[in-house]
């Protein structure tokens, strides 16, 4: 193995960062040549457009400029209202992020009582470190950029997806294939934009901090970790609230117009179909952003962490202890590569084409990231090296860190096969549970269940196999690796699970503009394969966050100086047992927050129909206004709670029961949520996908339980409509839950280890 | 504190054991005393019965003849339902009890190669016990005698509830009170029956054992735990395959009946309903008494394993080693003294009296029983002991051990309060869950979900509690007495428990004669009352299933000479996840098997109602024989793989993962199963009870969601069906799974401690 310069490490990270920057933007230019605000299609392809499918061929012209004035009508609504919840949510976080910012402040200096003197090391005996305050004033900076990298990430993403959303419909009637590759794209700026600007903010703030720390990496990595907590909690609020934004109105909209006023989704009329589509965009896309970046956040820290006390950062050196950024740094040109196959080799040209497509991208992009991981092995890494190990050090070799990375990418591959596999409507399962429609509601509901519960046993078992290989390989290094590797090729989920949303308000825009029926087929087949992608998202982001969660949880122990987790002492097993339960509690809150909030929109709906003359017949418009705004209100309301139990948890067992039963806490709710969260988000993509499948009606078996108001159709719907805070309120957040615990617990670790326990302080 | 004399201890458990045999005899006595078979009522009580509510009174007496007649023929045909269902899964039974048997003497034998020779003892150092043949021997024997007294107990409950439903019916002519009485004396029976038995059958065991074993307690001790396996091996047959045959009758008599051709439940025109009536029996009865029996026997063992290798073992103290069984003992006594209160002191004289009258039951048998701990407890303890505690001796005195049964017995009666609080329509949740059913089934699944989730928050913390004062006192045999504690009300638990499903068939007896509306509304009364006794049995089978589990984790992880758990070691925590996804692979299994085999019971009614010509016009009979043969077949054959999985992983983690891995699976499974049993239960309970307070009509608010037959009723309908499988199916068999592969494990630590682990042996 060769051991590439400093210099070198510090020219190839920046430059990947900005070439995924480029690239992204370069996408987004691309995106931009289909015009939206003037009346006429200038797409350059214009003359040359893949005509495949063209049923509708006289659709496209006539009418043409009336259209696309509807659709940027539209678009502009959905952006609008989208940006504007956002404001107003950011208005709470950064109300939230500078009072927690305090606490951070003040736990942290108040470890050694505000003292300015330098401290002796912990783990870099006879050397002299930073004082305690110092860790933490840059904590708590790193923090704040981390809640802003976080934002940023999540705000992007929305401005993306909704740009791009109407032009998607706007390509949908030409082909299948145009469609695609627009919402492809503007998935894939989403991607680079992310990974690359995670990377960069990193970069820069660890150079930065450098400048004050100096040798002391101790000290410097352990501030560092805020930036994950920082990333991580905007990232729960977002998920949470944005979650609840868009299943308020979802379930409220479907309850009034298709299930009582039997109208199409997405109809006009329907006073909630703004605030649904704008639902899309901040939970699924500006949710979902928050969240990958939070883990891509917290497991490049965790491992900062592990390394910077092992002897990488004993010995200063640097390139090694980039590994982890120069792994992520392989994983944007790789993604980058990988992109090309969607866009220039396999066209899409039929909707048969679109998951294969997907999926394709999944493959290619993990066989090419493992040759990328083996060179930056052999490269950054010294052949023979020391990890700590919980207390003791544990020799390891540069071949051993490359099976970690790598037995992380392929798990996540894995992983989002099988939820492939259990969400799609091309397999068995999902056919199953619409089959089981024949019988009504009860029984489409009692198999959605069961199928969820099925699909956790590979992926467990996929993670399971991971955290063997790479926790008795390199210890916490190791999983934290590990869970690197497995968002090594973030840039590619998040480009395939983002194109899931924008078709999906595609298609709403398409019904709103009074499109003709095909170009609604074609975006509903682009939103099936979506709904699959999505969930493949979420399996990822599960998965990675098993991984990232046991991470920091190794990290935190470390941290708090104890040696073993022994789960026959009352207090670890209690917190395991009190831990198993919190996502319960969590989904509990969520579920009914959504419940609740729903009702008032079906309420309002209901008003709205029965108040305003003319609506149903379509000659008076509804007041859209209304329904964003209770959706506004019950998420922002709503996700305080949650939140509350998310982030005063880790606080209260450390400070009253101490790190044992905290300890106990992270395991119970990491190995208890990431069933709850896989289960969950995979039985509401099966919903989605079964009642789509009698939609679509593309076989004989789906005919013979449709046509759309059939009363399978009508028990797929209930289906659907429970599935949805399953899968995007839920399910999504409990994996933010676990992670964002375990990272608030090892950036207070130090303030635990020194006055943590209280309570069993007082009574023995 | 005094000790006993062995002597006294030998008189004292058989005679309360007797006492509880003789009490439920007398019960039955005057069960019987309600004439089915003669045409004539000759209750005695006949003249001066208690007219509170008769608006029908005109009704009595009229047709009384033929209605009795008819009566009798309904109990007569779920009687030999239930009992050839039972007859045909015996036999099944039969064959795996002696194939398992063979595999424990075998694997048990081989520990020391089948040698005939004496060995050293593992904890009575310096002394010698009979060899581990013996031990193979008599743990094969304890097994089959565990399995009998549990095939004993479910076939005995299901006699005396099919004996005691058509004299509940024709009570329910008279009053709510007469009928409440029956019911209520039927479950008394039951539960006496079974905690007499259980007691006696260990009590013999023991000293007939002793006849060998002589002053080898550690390996007497060791062989008895094969007594708490057998009896939970067949609980756990008995819950999944009666639970699937139960709900696959309900589901599918359900869906056809009520939704399709509305038709009330119960409707003799259905052919399912017998079906149905038959389920309730081997489902609710025969499972559940086997399942408290394995609890009971489980936990049980696990003090007496501990407590042999303790000084109580090691001084050969009789009475102090007998201290679990004396708790038991005074429990009958406690309980036989509470029934009183129920029976002859608070009358049931209205519908609003049932639920207050059967929470006093918990509450005053739990206020006796801290009593009666007290008082076994100062005289069968000695002031001071040691306990084996993981490798070292724990000093506790006999004050330690009354607060760990005490905190036990507390606990339950916590856990009953908040079941009770959730699944009664006497409060908020079950009524929001009602209201929910306006805006139709999707929003009625969400918020019964997000019940069943919250509803697991306090007695987790209950259990936590109970868990963290009886393991800090007294270690595992804290725990172990924890759970007994829970248990020790148990007569009284199962009395109350039992009578549900006996008011349930007593409800449909009432339909299926053509009995009047008011004999159907009060059967219902009691029945909703039931289905929240019903929960509360659950809690109690769950929350003591929690403790038992961890008695026996802990006296597994002692046999087996692992000094810690610790979850930091990778074999631990991929133990712990995979542990914590087996209730979701086992529920995927049984929630499958149900729907699917509800699809065909479905297919099989309609297939009667559209080909039998008279059926719905009441002149041409069903044929329900083909409907009972569909749940039996349904049932034994999906009943073998969810068996096998529990039965299969112990053995398998064991012999090829080693101890330590397969101490994370019991660890995961249990703080995961606890949550997922006791949300599913509960929400398959509110669903229930909203739909009969919506039925019921008894408030204005219900009034406003009634009656039948509407639209929020029909939403209701989906959700009770929907739970049907969750409370009856799923839910109760998760706390099997979850004692059973800790008893297993325990049965088999000799073996996994010489010859386990093979794998990593392997690859090492």
């Amino acid at each position: 193995m060769v051991s590439i310069s400093e210099g070198v490490t510090q020219v190839l990270i920046p430059l990947s960062a900005l070439i995924g920057i480029a690239f992204a933007l370069i996408q987004w230019l691309l995106v931009s040549k289909v015009k939206v605000s003037s009346g006429v299609i200038e797409n350059e392809n214009h003359n040359q457009r893949n005509r495949l499918i063209e049923e509708d061929d006289q659709e496209i012209g006539v009418d043409s400029d009336q259209i696309v004035f509807k659709c940027a009508e539209i678009q502009s609504a959905i952006s609008i209202g989208a940006t504007s919840f956002l404001y107003t949510q950011y208005k709470y976080l950064a109300i939230f992020t500078a009072i927690f910012a305090v606490v951070i402040f003040l736990f942290l200096g108040s470890v050694n009582n505000f003292s300015t003197q330098s401290e002796p090391c912990t783990y870099s005996h006879g050397n002299m470190c930073k004082p305690a305050l110092a860790n933490a004033v840059f904590t708590t900076i790193a923090f704040l950029l981390g809640a802003l990298t976080s934002v940023l990430s999540g705000f992007l993403g929305m401005k993306i997806a909704t740009y791009a959303n109407a032009r998607t419909t706007l390509e949908a009637r030409k082909s299948v294939g145009s469609a695609f590759i627009i919402a492809f794209r503007s998935g894939a700026v989403m991607g680079f934009l992310l990974a690359a600007n995670g990377l960069l903010v990193l970069y820069v703030s660890i150079n930065l901090f450098r400048l004050y720390y100096g040798d002391d990496w101790e000290g410097l990595f352990e501030s560092i970790t805020g930036y994950g907590l920082g990333g991580s909690s905007m990232a729960l609020f977002g998920r949470v609230g944005g979650g609840i934004y868009t299943k308020a109105a979802d379930v409220g909209a479907d309850l009034v117009g298709k299930v009582e006023r039997n109208i199409p989704e997405d109809d006009p009329r329907n006073p909630a179909v703004i605030a649904d589509n704008v639902g899309d965009n901040v939970g699924d896309i500006a949710g979902m952003g928050s969240d990958l970046f939070g883990s891509y956040a917290e497991s490049t820290c965790a491992a900062l962490f592990v390394a910077s006390i092992s002897s990488f950062g004993t010995n200063h050196d640097f390139s090694a202890m980039a590994y982890p950024l120069l792994i992520s740094s392989m994983g944007i040109i790789i993604c980058l590569l990988t992109t090309f196959v969607a866009t220039d080799f396999f066209k899409v040209n039929d909707v048969a084409d679109i998951e294969p497509s997907l999926k394709r991208q999944l493959l290619i992009s993990t066989i090419l990231m493992t040759i990328g991981i083996a060179i930056v092995s052999y490269t950054a890494l010294p052949s023979e090296f020391t990890l700590f190990d919980f207390g003791s050090n544990k020799l390891v070799n540069g071949l051993d860190i490359f099976f970690c990375v790598s037995i992380g990418l392929w798990a996540g591959l894995v992983i989002g096969y099988i939820t492939e596999y259990y969400t799609s409507s091309a397999y068995r399962p999902v056919r199953d549970v619409a089959d089981s429609c024949k019988t009504g509601a009860a029984t489409n509901v009692i198999f959605g269940l069961a199928l969820g519960y099925k699909s956790v046993i590979i992926p467990i078992f996929a993670i399971a196999i991971a955290i063997y290989v790479s926790f008795s390989l390199a210890a916490m290094y190791g999983i934290a690796m590990a869970a690197l590797g497995m968002l090594s090729t973030m840039s590619t989920g998040l480009a395939i699970d983002a194109y899931g949303p924008i078709s999906d308000n595609a298609g709403g825009i398409a019904e709103m503009a009074g499109m003709s029926h095909s170009v609604r087929e074609r975006t509903d087949a682009l939103d099936a394969a979506g709904n699959t992608t999505a969930a493949i998202g979420k399996g990822f982001a599960i998965g990675s966050a098993a991984l990232v969660s046991l991470a920091l949880f190794g990290a935190f122990v470390t941290r708090s100086g104890i040696k073993t987790v022994d789960v026959l002492t009352p207090k670890v097993f209690i917190g395991l047992l009190v831990g198993s339960m919190l996502p319960y509690w969590f989904s509990a809150m969520t579920m009914k927050s959504v419940g609740s909030a729903a009702l008032k929109m079906v309420e309002e709906v209901r008003r709205q129909f029965n108040t305003i003359p003319g609506l149903m017949e379509g000659t008076a418009k509804p007041d859209y206004a209304k329904c964003v705004k209770i959706s506004t209100d019950a998420s922002l309301k709503e996700m305080i709670p949650p939140g509350a139990l998310v982030m005063v948890t880790p606080l209260v067992v450390g400070t009253f029961f101490g790190v044992e039963s905290l300890s106990g806490v992270l395991a119970g709710s990491l190995v208890s949520g990431v069933q709850i969260a896989i289960s969950a988000s995979n039985t509401g993509g099966a919903w989605d996908n079964a009642k789509k499948y009698i939609e679509a009606g593309r076989s004989e078996h789906a005919r013979s339980l449709g046509p759309k108001g059939s009363e399978a159709h009508k028990a797929a719907v209930i289906g659907d409509t429970v599935g949805d805070p399953l899968k995007d309120t839920s399910g999504p957040s409990l994996n933010i839950l676990i992670k964002l615990m375990a990272v608030e617990s090892l950036v207070f670790a130090p303030f635990f280890a020194t006055h943590g326990g209280l309570l069993f302080k007082l009574f023995s």
